[in-house]
């Protein structure tokens, strides 16, 4: 038959995995579906032109990143009836109702395995091995780089800047890693993963999400002391009222299946009552990694795959999600202070679960872990604290994920 | 539009699941697919007639398990046009090829994921996802039986037959736990795993299989100590002039993402060098679960899914693996006894990496680990082993997985 043919919109590391990738597995690919495919045209910022690529197409693959060209280019590409294959997070977690619409009405296929945790299919299994659960909980590390960053400060006992320096030296970080580091990279990928496991309208703008700039050596010492992970961890979960999506750096208890996936590694776990839970993992990014995920997606084109059914309704998002919450303040050491600390969180509603005071004489820190409480109410007892007198700096939180604490 | 028409064989636990899940899904499932499933006839050993049930139904979900009855009614549905879903993985090792084929010439979808890691979509990431990766290896924990009994002899350091009850007590393990503890089981699961990562003809007859019931707590210790994990692995494998699967007690290090998969739980890790490796894990088995590996392949067939490519042709398989093995030997305690022990080593081939001697006096264990060295010469080596005149019982060998070894 006919070769399937691909115009490519871009070609840096992943473009060149995927033209790699495409060379060694049109074989395999022709016994599997009965077409081997071909790339008939590549777009970069120098060379080629659009329309006559498009022409020439029966899928696009873009891989050119950024919002506004790769928007115009997958809409053009589906309105004309193309399948379209990307790995474009931020666009998809902005404009991906839109793009997913077209595609549903011109009956082509619209693949974005890539777009999330790289090589682990994670789009897949929700889409269609998971196409008749109820999902209730996702929790998952989408981004590799601050997971390396995190593993290294565990490992090593270096700080964060080191720890970042490390990461880019080694091309887990890029040189300005602002997208990763302060967690919207993160949060674009848990846009999408929520929209696909709630079949909920879900949007960036719909996520809260930290990074982990803020990180210490203090907190890292906590963990390993007490036996904790400290993961950038974004979660999606139905809750009374809506569902609530969100990324923050977090302690997770060493039984929790992320708890040991370290270094530049991704990990989604997926809860629903009739499966209990399941776990996946691999290499997050990496140019051959995402071009794998590309030619899965590719490969789903030619045999024939679903299109999102169209979302029921936009679903609410919850702001105040109740978690355990670990503290970490700056004090004064005076007399009195643990009481008038414990105080401001009993107005707020919270109990301690655990304390721990590190250095004596002016200057002490002072760890807790909090009894589940309202996100509101640690906000409030926050605010409070950091007007205590003998408060030296703003007071940190980090969310706890420990079954022993709930 | 008009229910997908289900007709279901089997109501034991996870034939009654799949009726609850049908009701709880179908809308869910109609929104993403257009239709709602329906169950229209239900045989068991007592009630109903496949013939009435065939014709009424566009889908056959076979539950009853066995070879004989299971094959016929699956050949019949298939050859009359009728889509199938199937958890058996006992017929699928032994005639899957020949029940694929049908399906495919009948242009029906023949659905198993529930076959093989219950929830844990392995197969759907293997024939989909993986489409067009080069697989070079599969290690998998996919019997939730024997991983129970050895995660709690390690836990507690009960026996195997004090684990055995246990988990027999617990649902975890049947009456006549032969097929589980003996790795017939895992073994058929592999068959069939093989089959789709390496796009081969491969049978049970092909597995070489070894199960858990020779364990002893001399083994837990010696793990526990050097930090390693006993697991019942099923590995799956290229090697130079074809390929390996086979199934039995393995060593595992720290690191891998195996060792720390515990109680009933299965994973697999899939290894390719485009995708470096992705690892899938959660509950192996149970009525809810496995029911919600048979909607997921409901669904797959109501929205289309593809059917097998024929595979190219039979590959050789491998017997003689290579690997390093731990050797556990119970010896009179003689001056000169390790020097020997060592010499047939040596003519095997195989280097020492590790010894532990335990006990003094008549009786010792001698604990030793092995460079990688091929199964045969391994064989040979305890023959000869077990004739020397100061080996008190037949010494035993489990292989080990351990990147620092090797």
């Amino acid at each position: 038959m006919a070769p399937f043919r691909i115009g490519l919109l871009g070609r840096g590391t992943v473009g060149e995995a995927f033209r790699e990738l495409i060379g060694e597995r049109a074989t395999q690919i022709e016994h599997l579906t009965g077409r081997a495919p071909e790339i008939v045209g590549i777009l970069t910022r120098t060379e080629g032109s659009f329309d006559e690529i498009l022409e020439r197409s029966e899928l696009i693959v873009e891989l050119i990143g950024g919002v506004d060209d790769a928007y115009d280019y997958i809409r053009r590409a589906l309105d004309s009836g193309r399948h379209v294959v990307t790995a474009n997070k931020q666009l998809l977690s902005r404009r991906g109702e839109e793009l997913w619409t077209l595609a549903r009405e011109r009956g082509v296929h619209l693949g974005f395995e890539a777009a999330v945790a790289g090589a682990v299919p994670v789009i897949r299994v929700l889409r269609e091995s998971l196409a008749g659960a109820h999902i209730e909980r996702i929790h998952g590390i989408v981004n590799g780089t601050t997971n390396y960053i995190l593993s290294e400060m565990t490992r090593t006992g270096s700080s964060y800047d080191e720890a970042l320096a490390q990461a880019q030296a080694l091309g887990y970080a890029e040189a300005d890693p602002t997208d990763d580091v302060g967690g919207a990279d993160a949060a674009a990928k848990m846009a999408i993963l929520a929209r696909f496991a709630f079949d909920a309208e879900v949007q960036i703008d719909d996520v809260r999400y930290d990074g982990i700039a803020g990180i210490t050596g203090d907190d890292i010492a906590y963990a390993r002391e007490l036996g904790l992970s400290l993961k950038l961890i974004g979660t999606a979960e139905r809750l009374a009222g809506g569902i609530s999506v969100r990324v923050h750096p977090t302690f997770l208890n060493r039984g929790h299946p992320l708890a040991s996936v370290n270094g530049s590694f991704n990990a989604v776990t997926v809860e629903s009552a009739a499966i209990t839970e399941i776990t996946m993992s691999g290499p997050g990014a990496g140019g051959s990694q995402t071009a794998s995920a590309v030619l899965g997606d590719v490969v789903a084109a030619i045999a024939g795959a679903p299109t999102p059914a169209p979302v029921p309704a936009k679903v609410p998002i919850v702001e105040d999600v109740v978690s355990s919450f670990y503290v970490h303040m700056e004090l004064d050491d005076q007399p009195g202070v643990l009481a008038q600390i414990a105080g401001v969180f009993g107005e707020a509603g919270a109990s301690i679960k655990s304390v721990v005071q590190r250095g004596t004489g002016e200057r002490v820190q002072l760890m807790m872990v909090t009894h589940p409480l309202p996100r509101s109410g640690l906000d409030g007892a926050l605010v409070a604290i950091a007007a205590l007198p003998f408060v030296r700096s703003p007071p940190r939180a980090i969310s706890v994920i420990d079954e022993e604490f709930e």
